[in-house]
């Protein structure tokens, strides 16, 4: 349950060298460095392809069709974060578009994740302003209510704390909590080591079933070829 | 409720010098510039990205399945057109192709904009006929029932009037009536030219906090700052 | 229902030359010449556009997050093949990535189709391994229940058997039986022949409703003109 | 294109014995009648089973979020009318409760029709006041900005127009023209006649195939049985 | 891929000693005794609640908006069937309401499984004929072209053979292949052998963590009791 | 981001009396008296209709397609609780059926909410425990990962506290924070203290225009009345 009306000006954003590395390793595999949790929903899209970035949360929650609050997130940014915003209820409206893409930018944001609706897409495109929404709107919202920024926010189904890092490229997005991240940046370095020499095989020809050594589980399991 | 198997030849449509000077503006601005009524619903995405057109609708009421009044409506295309296609009941099929494209854009249609399915995606786009659609599909069609052309439609919940201007880009779509044109342009060429100074001053880091003086408002709402 | 633990190793495959023709007449022009059965559900979309293959069905059952199997059905790949992935329960998980394509590549894949999620988009579309899937997901699988390979499977609601041919591009997926491979490939040879005269006659200004003699049709049927 | 902040108070309603008699024969067979236009999106669906009703349209068209209108309509039902609420954006928030429902009740409302979501469900069955609706939500509106009254509106894809006749019942909501209504009624009464003979005759064990003579027409279009 | 235009007379049904008998173990613990394969997607409903059924197949190919295929199906039904319909293209149509209920019901049909839409769900009730839809729809079809009867057929993405048979109840639904019934029936019977006693020791308190014995394994896994 | 493993056997429940209090408001009044937060998406419905309940918060976290620690939770039940089950990703499973829910039942919770899939619906019915999920499906789960139980969940996008109370009833669900709860009770017995007397004036004729004094903001807002 939600704070309203409240801005927490300073927050504990994870190291800045660790929140910065884990951009390199993706969504996909940073999710597995961490054992399988804090994924959003998987209807959060990007708006173009391509990009991959990671950085520190600022969190703002909005109110239905009122994007005031993403004006008062703007001043809380720091070069390096990225915006994460939440909606007291859903909706799909165009909260954010050129404008305010133009003030994050400049105050050091590299991108957004909104579970909601953006507009603007072409222009945001040819800014390089990487956004994950929900929904692609022309629909314009008012400036009347107060929602919060940096609490704790669920966004698109993922409880997400101000200062924690978010991985995102076109796989999803990924929360890896503050407390979490050193440990999970050691484990997606692991697990990228092992990669490069996995793919040489395959593309090769070495199969999984071999090189993984399978088959013996297979056969345990019944597995039957019939000729 | 719709009249079937008509087909309006004379139709009042917006002058051209303000239908397409709309285009530029992009759907998100002209909705604002209208007062935020007039959006389709944002079910409906561009085949492929980046297009941004204005033009006066030309209307075709379609039947499931059945797409023979596309060829009805080719014919009542004028330079400067888009056709916006209504069907009288949920359908994805593919209604549109390369072959209808082709006659589309030799009449001089600028875009479709259709409430069901098309298909011949890469086609459409090396000839760089954008459409929005709620559908790809490469299902066909049949040509047995008669529909209607240039009777008002629903089309994706918005009511649209043959001559009425269409506004489509990635963002959306949004119908302006004919009535409306020219005041929608003063309008969202007013917006847009108070724009560019705004987006200059957030680009050079000044807060939308301060620019749209926010702050005073926001104290008087409540809002906290928490150090 | 389906024969769980079992590898077919010798499946018949509809004749090469038959199968690759296909490509190049699209899931539209094919599914046309089919008679209009053998779609896969539209939900199903190109993880990036301009693809258009085709080639002989590899089929996979996989259990709901599990893509032990995929390294199963690698060893049965032969160069001209597309791997058909269906799963036995409702799943959106990313079962297959960067490492998997490799391998699939390697054996001669073409590419996959999959009712369920795929993740790496980016190294996928960087590969040219074109996939089309209901999903993408960051979110990873195990490996620890049989399925089997190349039985037949229900994927997107088409029944597709091992050796059928499958045609995918931006449009959708068809997937044409082998004892019709001939036949359909005759049917849509003499479709695209009459498609390309058409086409320039349509450019050139004239109407379907003339091209198509529509207009005695169309007043039979009752449409009125009103000037 | 909607005009906003006006209350139409005189309309033309369909005459009561027209709109009355619509009601016995259900959407079903009423949408037949009218030659199979004029339903609502089949996503809106009743809050309990079992009501089936017709009468005169009164229409509102609210803002997002927002019921101050409801207010406004309930002074414009007679008895008779059923409401039909628009919205000028997707929201599926609870509009409408008991103590609206009271008041509808009061005036002599029938019934309600609205594209958006409703609340207090178990006492609007225990009053017995049947309602459509496209959600069902918790959520309260707020009450600060207007839309209008009795002008026509698209509810759920269909064209309203104040003092149209709407049926709803089980199987969906139709809305009938004024102008359509009586002879609307005259090939439902005639439909209707009907089918109680054809009802008994089934009931026999007399199939469809000879009552309706389709054995000479199917074999005609090929079909073939096979022991 | 499907045959078009057959119908096929003879089919080998599963013994009704053995379809009839699965009714009373519902979908939930048939689809365990099968091994969790067979069930049809959920989104299939029934049109009101509390109905539980099995019986042998009878299947029918419809075609989209067409439901002449239903007088065809109807008279292949014998008592102790289940007709399973699909189509060839998603469709969300009212194919089916009382008169052809009326005809099922009179020849010996149990109910109705429907990848599509029905209507007349009041006086279906009424009948007591159960259905299980994906959709509720007051539009109706056309009877026009071919489809076929008997054939093995995907519904609601399973596989479905003439004969196979058919549990359904609120749960949803699963299709027994022939050849697999006598066991699953074996299976079911076990499982519900044991449940009884089961729902006795944990309705005086008994846990499941004991009753099961998985006090170790959960220990064995890692969880911790924290105080 | 959640702690995997662990079951929190010391939770401070919300006051019995005040949690207990809630349910006679239901979730309506209760999400207005708490300022509109907290709400469960409006996917998550009843199972059947008319039940009202609130109690207090027990939560568990689930993997997909695995209930292993629905049986864990059971253990945590105090008479008075409502169990809420989270899952680490989207999954439509049936986790609970008749067994569970006599087990629940037996330990003396309330009912059950779940983003998730239910089944043995009928035996549910009959057994009156209620159950709020966003699925109904036949298709069971297995027992072989950990989660957690009384940790801090996120249910239906809705983030829950062990000890909160629940409340839901037929509109949805509502979280009430536990240190929000007595305010919140005496908020909403405020609320339905007046709903009385204006029932009874709107039930009279009185109009709520005139009832809450609309007219004059009305008219300040512009409305006009046209005759």
């Amino acid at each position: 349950m939600y704070e309203l009306g409240v801005v927490h000006r300073n927050i504990s954003r994870t190291e800045a060298h660790i929140a910065d590395a884990l951009a390199r390793y993706g969504s996909a595999t940073v999710h597995e460095a961490m054992g399988r949790v804090g994924l959003l929903h998987s209807g959060m899209r990007p708006i173009y392809g391509g990009a991959q970035v990671s950085g520190t949360a600022v969190t703002v929650l909005l109110q239905p069709g009122d994007n005031w609050m993403m004006h008062v997130v703007a001043e809380q940014i720091c070069p390096g974060d990225i915006v994460v915003a939440a909606v007291t209820a859903p909706c799909t409206d165009g909260y954010f578009g050129d404008l305010l893409a133009t003030s994050f930018q400049a105050r050091g944001a590299r991108g957004l994740v909104i579970d909601a609706g953006v507009r603007d897409l072409r222009t945001l495109a040819e800014m390089g302003f990487p956004v994950w929404s929900r929904a692609i709107s022309a629909k314009g919202t008012i400036k009347a209510t107060l929602g919060s920024v940096n609490i704790p926010v669920v966004c698109a189904g993922a409880l997400v704390h101000p200062g924690d890092v978010i991985v995102a490229d076109d796989d999803g997005i990924v929360c890896v909590p503050r407390a979490m991240a050193a440990t999970t940046l050691d484990a997606a370095t692991k697990r990228e080591a092992l990669e490069g020499e996995k793919r040489a095989r395959l593309a090769s020809g070495v199969l999984g079933l071999d090189m993984y050594k399978m088959r013996e589980a297979l056969a345990a399991a019944g597995l039957k070829y019939i000729d």
